[in-house]
């Protein structure tokens, strides 16, 4: 892929209307500094939101969609199943997806990672040190060998997810747990990232660091290669096209998608 | 876990009704060669098909099985999704599950994988050459460098699949395809394994070696530490108890599932 | 492989020597209390030392060992090249290895990784909790969801080694450090094992869990499928002995070990 | 890592002086049409061959190489030591390493692998058909499902490596062989990929797909986050610098590279 990802920017974009105190952190929306971090770093950015008809998220949207990241937390259970299975089949076909925090939990990431999301919890304010343990991994760039957020919600293992396949990073918590908190993921044609830290009571997503990985979150999961457009196929749903060089005319390939 | 694992040999047994030629090759169905395999290797085994009320897999027979095989191929759609959400449930309590041949396309798996499952295929009466790439792994055991299998079904990548958390064998076929024909994948607390051979039109599942392989896999998925009664909390699902040990009482712990 | 392995317990049994308060806690050698839980088991044991000759694994010994457990700390550079060599060969033959706490930094386990096996440390005997962040995997049976060590040395990330082919634990220390300490890798026909925990002026080796980890270990780093004897070959190693079934005379086969 | 990377393509550069056929097709060199295509791409190119002083590859050019492709069949014994150090060092620190075809024998590979690098192989001039298993991954970019090479030498699994970060390509060859020729790893700070085609009686290296492979090796090898350079610090090598904060004095940190 040339150029940078298109994102989109996904948030329930609850808490920030009824709960005063994410409100005064939040004024615009969870959103809006990731959104505005992202936009500064050169990628073309739009946001989309639950309230909005079809979530923001139409077939239209989508397909002008490299990468969306995602914030869910208390309504996961209103994100319609007909969005889901637009996502699920989007990101297979190329679209990076970026799960933050308790998207953890989120229709979308645990229909893709065959799981439960499961985890343990508690929101104490305690100091997270995010440790990164893959330096070599885009995802790890600058940001040196850990970086701290002083009050966070803990998050804490096991973690109901497969085994990530590359971890960048693991989270030490004050109170004894610790957390695989980013973790990387290749389905089909897209590339997935979880990355942990983000309750919604404190300034998360104005933290350098975080948005620091957001942005090389969102660059590794932009598409390798184009994004397959099944929508466009109206109903023929033939993904995979082959050609039967070199081969006895006899023999016929078949696809099951 | 100690003791061999009670497995329950599951088969959708409709081509050996209808179809006279597979009725030739699997007169008794194509589980009697995989269930009396196992039982000379002294599993515990018992069998259950589709037609069987609730598929033959009750709450109360997940219950006793420690790994369930599957083959299904023309019938997916039939499989009732409270069943495999009770088998999706088992699976990240524990069960091992080895899935078969055109299992792959089969609702559990897809469940479990949160990809497609898709792959090429040919019914040509290929060769296939299956070779061992991770000699080191408890299911290559016995089966040297590698095996054939005279004639059978084609299976060619791409196959829509995570990457395997190992990848035991690779298929090599005349036509000029290759296949990740032997995968293993952790899933919470349950282990997964995925083998190609075995089309109902070939004696696949008579070959010493294919057999060798179910034996291996089904004593590889054999839960590690029990598996985790979640059908009796009637309702209250508290899958992770934990002691708050030397904590501060103020700190509390909460659980997501 | 049917039975139980053949551990050989390895301990480079210096700071039982030379330091009162090790010898304390340990009267009888770091490898004593693990070589008796192993035959405690049912593990058939021998124990092998630094100072003894060849250090205690001449050829005759490594071919009647399946697994090799590995302590050392302060002598790794007198560890001689060519048991290095050996034990190398012996493990990518198919023996089984279980690097223990600071064999981290041993000759075998860096020619094994290919990488520094560098990390933090501090010696303030600080609580150490281990997370099983795998539950399915076999080496975290019977331990829970975690367990302590009350007091022991720190290792922190970044850990200088491969991304491990299973990560079974992640180690939370009180000072604000996480460690990736249970890790498992295959290499070759062999399955080795890193497990943290052991500074030798703490009774680490006498606690039921971590003892319970070690034998886990040893049965699944147990050889797959026998082990091959390149010694017996006397120089001429030919490890890949392969039929030319079916393929044109003319077409040979080469190897390159 | 702003700016594409500085890329020293490294050939043993023996054939081609020696023998005819090799020379006819490659009378540049096999590094000729590589570094052209990676020239022609943006990269910064140099050469280095072995019959140069310290192999082309003293510290300096080190310092300022980014990516070095590896091509070496007949002469991995002459290679030197301090050299392959050197290079080992630099990949840990950050550098990329792009091992091609024969390589997988070279001293620096195995080094990094830890294994034998061993497996089978037939020059016969069969056709090699390289399929994509990973195509999220960016070194699948612009490939398709599959490419072709019509004449190529065979390598055939077992392949002596540790299994792959993530598996890219498996090849199929004419005569029954598989093989995993597409192979990524994480080592330290750096990226290695390992790619198989490149026998030196074929003109593999004018195949336009396999220019497009390099050029994805070198784009993804590319340093994450600069390159540690530890050739600096004469003597007192302190990779890991990290500040004690929010800590209580008494406790401090040691570090073990």
């Amino acid at each position: 892929m040339s150029g940078l990802p298109r994102v989109t920017v996904w948030n329930e974009n609850r808490h920030e209307q009824t709960d005063e105190e994410v409100a005064k952190i939040y004024p615009d929306g969870m959103h809006a500094p990731i959104a505005n971090h992202l936009r500064n770093e050169g990628f073309e950015v739009r946001v989309a939101t639950l309230d909005e008809p079809e979530h923001g998220l139409s077939e239209e949207v989508l397909q002008q969609t490299d990468v969306l990241t995602w914030w869910g937390h208390k309504a996961h259970r209103e994100v319609k199943d007909e969005v889901v299975e637009r996502i699920h089949r989007r990101v297979l076909d190329g679209m990076g997806l970026v799960v933050l925090h308790s998207g953890h939990y989120s229709k979308i990431f645990k229909k893709l990672m065959g799981t439960t999301g499961g985890l343990y919890w508690r929101t104490s304010g305690e100091k997270e040190r995010i440790w990164v343990v893959n330096p070599a991994h885009p995802i790890a760039e600058g940001l040196g060998e850990y970086f701290e957020i002083p009050q966070e919600e803990m998050y804490g293992e096991p973690f109901g997810i497969p085994e990530p396949d590359s971890l960048v990073f693991i989270s030490w918590f004050e109170g004894g747990e610790v957390f695989r908190s980013g973790c990387c993921y290749y389905r089909g044609k897209g590339k997935i990232f979880y990355f942990r830290p983000g309750e919604q009571i404190y300034p998360t997503y104005f933290h350098p660091k975080v948005l620091q990985v957001i942005k090389n979150a969102a660059a590794w999961a932009s598409p390798t290669d184009g994004i397959t457009d099944r929508s466009a196929s109206k109903g023929e749903i033939d993904p995979y096209k082959i050609d039967l060089i070199n081969r006895p005319e006899s023999i016929k390939w078949n696809q099951t998608e």
